[in-house]
Formats: C-alpha cells, structure tokens, sequence
C-alpha cells in the first residue's frame, strides 16, 4: 500500500513550525509496510485543502491528513472534509463523554467551542484520542481512505501508534488486492572519507547489486550514512548479504552498523561495560550533555556536567588556572585537557569529554578563527585531544563538535587503535 | 508571487531525516513579499520529479527545488531537470575553477565524479555556489521560473541569501505583471488560559477584524501563539492597530509582543539590565543550559551550568545534603531551591534556575508520577520554586519544563507581579 500525508496548517508554509511528525510518521509507516509516496504540505484553505485531497486520491491509497483539528475558527479542516466526502456533522455521545471527561477538572475549557468537538461527520469511522479533544476520522472512499489526526506532535503519534496504524493494518489484512510485501532499510554510518570518494570505492558494489536493492549516501556534519533500500522485491536474507558486503568495503570508515544516532551508540557501548560519563562544555554549551541523556535509560551512564561558558567558571569550577586561560587562551589543548581531567574526577565517571571552540559570529583571530574547537577525552589510560576546523556557522559548529565529541568517544569504546 | 518547494530525496519519505530547509525558506520568501503556496516532498525517482514539477508549475510562478545534487548515483535530480527543460549537459568553466578551488588542499576530493558537478544544463542561468561543489541552477519557463538548490541545510541558506533571493527580487522588479504587496505577519504569545477560552475572549475582535487580515492560533507546550497575517492587502499601519488591540485583549496573559524564542526574549532582558544567569539542570540535562547559549550574544548573560544527572553530583557539586535527597528526594522543592542557590553562587550570576523531575519512562511514582519536575529561580531577592505536572512523554515534559522555566524567568524579568 501507498500512503500521501497531508500537511494543513499556514504556520508550516510560513515557516513557522518546522514539520516534525512528517518524519515520524514516515518511519512507522515503512515499519508497517506502507510506502509513503509523497508529503504535501498545504494552506487552511478550502480550495486548497480540496485540491490536494483530489489529487492525492490519484497517487495513493491512503491519504492521512494532520492538523486543523482545534475549535478555534482558523482550524477549518473537519468542515472540509465534510464537504469533500458529502456528509454532514452529528452529535457523538463517546466524544462527549472523552471530552467531558478529559477536561473534568477544567470547567473553563468546556465551554462551547470545546463543545464542538464533539460534533463528527456522520460517515466517518471515529476513533477515540486518548490525550486531545479532536476525534480522529476514518473516510472510506471505494478502496482508498483518508484518516484525519491533530497535527499537535505527540496527540498525533500517539493516535497513529494505538489507533491508526492498527487499523491501516486491519484493513490491509482484510484486502487481497492491497498485499505487500516487507519494506527494507539498513543503514551504516562511515567517517573520514569525502562522499564521491567514498562512491569510487563501491563503484562495483553499486554495478553488481540487484536493481531492487537502493543504495542512497547520506552525508552530514563529516559522517556518511549508507542506506539499502528495498521496497517489497528483496528477501531479509538478501538485504543481510548485500549489508554484509557493504560493511567489508567500508570497514576501515565504518562508525556504526546502525542508523541510531551515535549518543545512542555511545550509550550502548557503556552500558554493556558499565561505565559512565560526564562533560565538561564550552562552545557546546550543554548541548552534549543535553543529548548524552536524551534517550530513556541515560541515567545509567550519563552522570553530570559542567557547562563553563564564561571564564570564570573554567577557573571555579573547572580549576583551569588563570594564567593558562591568559596565555595559552580558553580554546587551547592546555584548556581542554584540563577541563576533561577535572570533571571527571569530580563527577566520578569513567570517561569525560570536554569541549572548547570559538563558535562565532564574534570571537575568532588569525590564529584560532571562528570554528576552531579542541576536543579532549578523559579516560582512565589517560588524556587525549584534537584540534577541529568546524565552519563558519554557530549552530553548524556546535552539531559538528558533539558530532567529533561522539565519533571520538566511540572509537575509544570500541578499542579501535586507528583513531 | 507565489512559490512552491519540491524538496527531493527518498530520506525525507522514509523518515531518516527531517525537513528543516523548507521553514526556513518558507520565512525568507515571505520576508522578500513571495508567498509560499504549497510544500511537496517527492523521492529520487524520474517520474515523480516530473510529474511534480508539472503540477506546481499549475499552481505557482516559482519553482523552488532542493536536493539531488550529490556526485553519487541516487543523486538524479540535474538529469531530470535537464530532460524536463529539454537540455543537455555541458562543461562549465567558472564551475571548474570553483570546484578545484574548494578542494585545492584535498586532492583525494577531486576525482572523476566530483568533475561531474561542473557539467551544467545548457539552458540554465548558473549562479556560484560559495560553499560547495553542486552550481545553482535557474531554469526560465515562460513566465514562470524554476532554481534547483542543494539540500544540504548551510549550502541552501548561503544559496537562497546570496544568490536565489536576490535573482528573484531582480525578476519581480523587472515584470509588471507580477507586482505584489507586502506580507505581513505579527505574533503574539500567551501563557494561562486554554486556547478555547482565549477565541471566546476574541469572538468580537474576530467578528470585527477585516476579512484580510487572518488570525491564527498555534499552542504549543502551554504556550499560545497569536498570529495576524495579510497577503498583500492590508498596510503595515493597520496591521499595528489590530496588532495593538489584540494586545490589549490578551494583556493578562501576554508572555511577549514577538514571535521569537523565549530564551531570545529572556536573554535581551538580561542584557538591557546588564545581569547573567546560570542553570542547574537535572531532568532537563542541559537543555536549558542549551538554549540559553544556542543565539550570538549569549555569553554576554549567560555563564554556565551544572548538570546534576545523578544524585552523587546533586550532592557533591551542587551540596544538596545526604539526607534532604533520602527524606524528600531528588524531585522535591527542597532539592531544587538549593539546586538554584548553591549554582547562582558558584557561578557569581545575577539569577539561576534549577530543574529537577521525572522525565520516565521509569522513575514514576503515586506520589511522584512521571511528568512531575520542581522548578526553582534564584534571584538577589530570594528563591521561589513552583511544581508542574508535564505530561507523559520524555522529550515532551523536558521541552515543557524549559518553557515553564524561561516563562518564570521572563516574569520576573519584566517585573510582573501575577507569576
């Protein structure tokens, strides 16, 4: 099955939001063997929204829309909808109750634009939403539906998880015609290696593999991502064998055999050795720290942190001595190393990295300019430390940093001697 | 005039990576009067980028595509182009010199398909790309007009603002026929009341408002944001008198005037009074801390923070005493009142804030159920510490829990009594 997801929303096509739950819904979509063909973000707008239901009609058989779902007066999808499929709105008894219920200890929310979410287009199927006032809406349409969900993050993946997605599957069981078949990904992740290099050496791998089986590069902040794809025509087993010989021709690059990100990498490796971690941050200002524990089941290897922007915290809390900040400067080999020693006796952890770069706009000299960062790993065998040009742009420099922080971490857990 | 975005690449579709390129455009082509009309999101594939160049060549005047223009095979979109204009590929001179410029010290990069990005279509206008090897390139269509941009995220925004956004607003200057106004949009943000209640306290201003200028509401995190928009009708003068009234209405609940960030808004506060603030960060681990230093500027106010991940930093770097963490525990108003004192003094800054909470999905209790976090703001004046019930989700309570502390910390900046 084909699915086309439908965006409503004028914030999205201002630029206002950043539309997150397209690729969420993606990966659970691939998960449950629908491709999802196409993304269409559109405007709360009649016309518009009509438009790219017709047209979506022609491409896929499932189309899902997201958001316009609230009681306010610019939310205008469910009115659309009852339009587009002939129907007309009911009063619903179980939305009422959910609603009522929902808001049980807010009687200021039950008012009488609440009240209208209980109001549900009479041929639809209504499935329950468990964390939000707005019904989720199946429309059958011949042998194509459309399903509407709330575009707000996580009332939609929670109404994909336990609503949608058991019915798309229901559904697919049901139909002969709509058998598919598995929808395979596998993703390793190379560094040190530019892109087109890289492709030189798997120009043979790319001329021998079945049509069927995609190879895509992936590159960003200085690792590669290499992704096989196979969109029902391939066996597990054949995706396994081509994996296989993509990791033997990648080996010396190779960071990792999955598409995780690589704090989850890294958390992995020290949760199996029972070790810990802390940082001790400069131009990163917390964002390693912030995603060495973003995960459920951090708190097994993350400890702490000491994010010193300014100076004087380098000094106090890091004990990095005073003439060493002056003459050898806050971003310095000198520095850094002694900001990973400290707070890794501090915290107690097993390792510590530590950061410290200029990450502009201001800042930078001919000597360290704007996108210099020093890196150091603290480790029980002893302290090491590597100077990164990282770019131009602050948040661009700051990524690639925890990106160096992460690959360095990985390569000392993974006792490669090649770092 | 009015544009559409066609981001290419089978990665967008499979969810290995969001799309965060067509915000960000979606801003700059408002800012520069051209409305965004649609966002489609299409695979590598021939047919398909065909077919949506089509259709959007029905709907808009610009045709803005990113991505696919990698020197590997999946990369097909400069292919595709050239067969839809019905041009070939020749050698482009200024885009060699480039290229062996950009790679002048990494000799392994200039190999046989790197050379492959200086073949250009014949048809298109090139315009230099400053930080990487794939040209811009502009293909005329009658009237109309399509650029084919890179996806990379810095490689586009460098692209757009140098070279895309200005060759647009030369073409707009030069034909009559495609004059448009001025694209406005104001935004407000309230804090404390339920979106339903708030449309109810608008109903008149709603009923009253010109037709023209569109309001919407988008909540997020506790927060609601209130949007005027007009489309080339409205003049900036009246937008500022429906901009003021819809202040006035909303005053109570006004967190700010602009659509920035909170921690923007947090942040020029400090700098008008010349203060600082550092943060102690348990189930947040460093968000916060990342926020607050993730703009230019932000070491002029922010310091540093200690991230007490694990109850042995509480105690140890923050001095949150043994047995007050056994009596009352890690999540409690005693812990982070002493979380935010011991860090403001440590780090010498005018204020601090201290999170600590239960971001699960384990670590709940009846007492203390997932999505409890205790929020304290140390200031010269004294502490004040208030409990927050956010939700159920990891990512979701600790993205709250920033907001509710920068929501307190911009109170008591802006001196208002009501917190």
């Amino acid at each position: 099955m084909r699915a086309e997801i439908i965006t409503i929303g004028d914030e999205l096509l201002i630029g206002q939001v950043v539309d997150t739950n397209s690729a969420w819904m993606a990966q659970k979509l691939n998960e449950n063997g629908i491709e999802l063909f196409q993304i269409t973000s559109v405007h709360d707008d009649r016309e518009h929204i009509i438009a790219a239901i017709d047209d979506a009609f022609k491409r896929v058989d499932i189309v899902l829309t997201t958001g316009g779902l609230g009681p306010t007066k610019d939310d205008i999808t469910k009115q659309v909808l009852c339009e587009y499929f002939q129907t007309h709105l009911i009063e619903d008894e179980r939305v009422r109750a959910h609603v009522e219920h929902l808001y049980q200890d807010r009687p200021d929310v039950l008012n009488r634009l609440t009240a209208t979410q209980w109001m549900v287009p009479e041929c639809a199927v209504i499935l329950p939403n468990r964390v939000g006032s707005a019904p989720l809406m199946i429309f059958p349409h011949g042998q194509q539906l459309l399903a509407s969900m709330p575009g707000v993050p996580y009332e939609m993946e929670i109404a994909m998880e336990e609503q949608i997605l058991p019915y798309l599957q229901n559904v697919q069981c049901t139909k002969d015609h709509v058998q598919m078949g598995q929808i395979l990904h596998r993703t390793l992740q190379v560094n040190g290696i530019p892109e087109s290099s890289l492709a030189i050496v798997l120009e043979e791998y790319e001329a021998t593999k079945p049509e069927y089986i995609h190879l895509a590069y992936l590159p960003k902040d200085g690792i590669i991502r290499l992704r096989l794809s196979s969109y029902g025509e391939a066996t597990e087993a054949e995706m396994n064998e081509w994996f296989e010989r993509l990791k033997v021709l990648t080996k010396e690059y190779l960071i990792a055999e999955t598409d995780e990100p690589l704090e989850v990498i890294a958390g992995k490796l020290l949760k199996e050795r029972g070790e810990t971690i802390s940082t001790a941050e400069s131009c990163t200002g917390g964002k390693l720290a912030s995603l060495l524990n973003k995960h459920a089941g951090s708190s097994a290897f993350y400890w702490g942190s000491i994010v010193s922007y300014d100076n004087s915290v380098k000094e106090h809390l890091l004990g990095v001595p005073e003439d060493i900040l002056k003459t050898r400067g806050a971003v310095s080999e000198e520095t850094v190393r002694i900001m990973a020693e400290s707070v890794r006796v501090q915290t107690g952890t097993t390792y510590a990295i530590a950061t410290s770069g200029i990450a502009g706009p201001t800042g930078g000299s001919d000597d360290k300019p704007v996108g210099t960062v020093w890196i150091a790993w603290a480790t029980p065998e002893g302290t090491s430390a590597e100077c990164f040009h990282l770019g131009k742009l602050r948040e661009q420099i700051t990524d690639r940093a925890c990106t160096k922080a992460l690959i360095g971490m990985i390569k000392i857990l993974g006792h490669k001697s090649d770092i």
